[in-house]
């Protein structure tokens, strides 16, 4: 099932160019979170969504919806660096993952389809990076590899919006509207493979990312038990797999869209308003 | 007013040796993180604090309490590398805080009074860095240092926990129990001055860390403002405000301890159950 939440805080399964609401059936009381992470905190799983009736519910043409963010502001957003060797090369990296481990996104980072990224700052290089998200369904602690994809509600494609500054990572790509999720999460049993998915990122008409999920280093079983094995991870908590070559910078008025085989295409614009001179922000010495 | 958390999921008011149980006068329904938070979520003020008639309400001896953390899982947790002059000198850094921006923690990492830290690795050492926590309460996005202090709800202990590998911080400092938080957050109208605390951390009874928050790099009004212009921060988020020099491993069975003028001692405990050589870690190359 695919699962697109609305900027009314509704919950719908798309179903072609149909939007089924599934909010009143599963009594979601949405928080800051969303509907989705409603849904997941209260321990909803892909059988009890298998078991609606899909046909007594209230249904929209699909392009009637203003779809927001599928998880508006996860519990945590966990990011993979330099998971495809490709990307390592291009940076110019010594390391991997495996020397570097996770780093965390900020919550309030996400955005949704149609939205915009806000550059901070007029003349410092912000990028793109398209990848593959993973949501996790279950909490997960410390499981291996060959279990941990039962820990997985589902995909969605994502952008790591990141500028290439001398900062943290987690303050480089931390951002307000620095991760754009969506269109929507695709429960995992009908994604057979999440090793063997297509990814592409555009920028305007650019196709800048061309790459498989099969490049990557920690594939996602591995990363949610390497994950699992610092922190806990629970419902509705978020990992970004990692981008493959291709990424550069993004300008204000550009289109940007990552598109992944079987999840759906994701697209946002850039905007300059409210950015800086580097020298001028707050706490500069 | 000093509010501590259950782990029953209550908040109390902390007066003297007595707490007084809000929760049925404030009408909380506590979720994943806590009685505090879902009081923050839904625009709890001081105000609305003070305004509460304590002698009406339910107490108990504080030690009958069984304490909590008062924020069990925050929205986010917001760490402050390299803020004091005297730990850059130990750490041989040439950097600070104003090269380093902020880094994000897991919110999965916290843990309460009396639990214990866990060791994640028996090779590597694991460092106590005892700091000043700020608990916002009023969203804060691009706010001024000179306004910055009006988004702070209060004030409390913390441990950053920190592994000494080469990881990327979040990954470092985000293992599960590596967030001591308590005993209880102290309202910013209790604290005057939080660039005058004195702070002392020890480990037994030796000493480690003793330290004045006028040290700061960045100061509490200058941290919120630089970390509201990289994110927006909501209620209930946690900034740890970054630890002075003094920094040292623990070690399984040892006992830390944080105190701050005014807001309290934190006290936590350290075990090795669970800990892996370090080359057994999953997804090691």
């Amino acid at each position: 099932m695919k699962l697109a939440s609305t900027v009314d805080a509704r919950l719908h399964a798309v179903l072609a160019d149909r939007a089924v609401d599934l909010t009143d059936a599963l009594a979601l009381r949405p928080g800051a979170g969303g509907p989705l992470l409603a849904f997941l905190e209260r321990g909803g799983t892909v059988a009890e969504l298998a078991a609606l009736d899909l046909d007594s519910l209230p249904s929209r043409p699909l392009a009637a919806l203003r779809l927001a963010a599928p998880l508006a502001r996860p519990g945590k957003i966990v990011g993979a660096p330099v998971n495809y060797l490709d990307h390592q090369a291009e940076m110019g990296e010594q390391r991997t993952i495996a020397d570097y481990g996770v780093f965390l996104k900020a919550s309030s980072s996400v955005i949704g389809p149609g939205e915009r990224i806000r550059l901070p700052y007029r003349d410092v290089r912000t990028d793109h990076e398209g990848e593959l998200a993973v949501v996790i369904g279950r909490t997960a602690s410390r499981v291996p590899a060959g279990a941990a994809l039962a820990h997985v509600f589902g995909y969605a494609p994502v952008l790591d919006i990141t500028v290439r500054s001398g900062e943290d990572r987690s303050t480089r790509k931390s951002f307000d509207t620095f991760t754009p999720l969506g269109p929507w999460v695709t429960t995992a049993d009908e994604v057979p493979d999440p090793g063997a998915l297509g990814l592409r990122c555009w920028v305007d008409d650019e196709l800048r990312q061309h790459a498989s999920t099969a490049d990557l280093i920690y594939d996602v079983a591995e990363l949610v038990a390497y994950t699992s094995h610092v922190m806990t991870l629970h419902p509705g908590d978020v990992i970004a797999t990692g981008t493959p070559a291709g990424v550069g910078p993004v300008a204000a008025g550009q289109r940007v869209a990552v598109e992944i085989d079987g999840l759906g295409r994701l697209e946002v614009g850039v905007t300059d308003d409210g950015a800086i001179a580097y020298a001028d922000r707050p706490g500069h010495r």
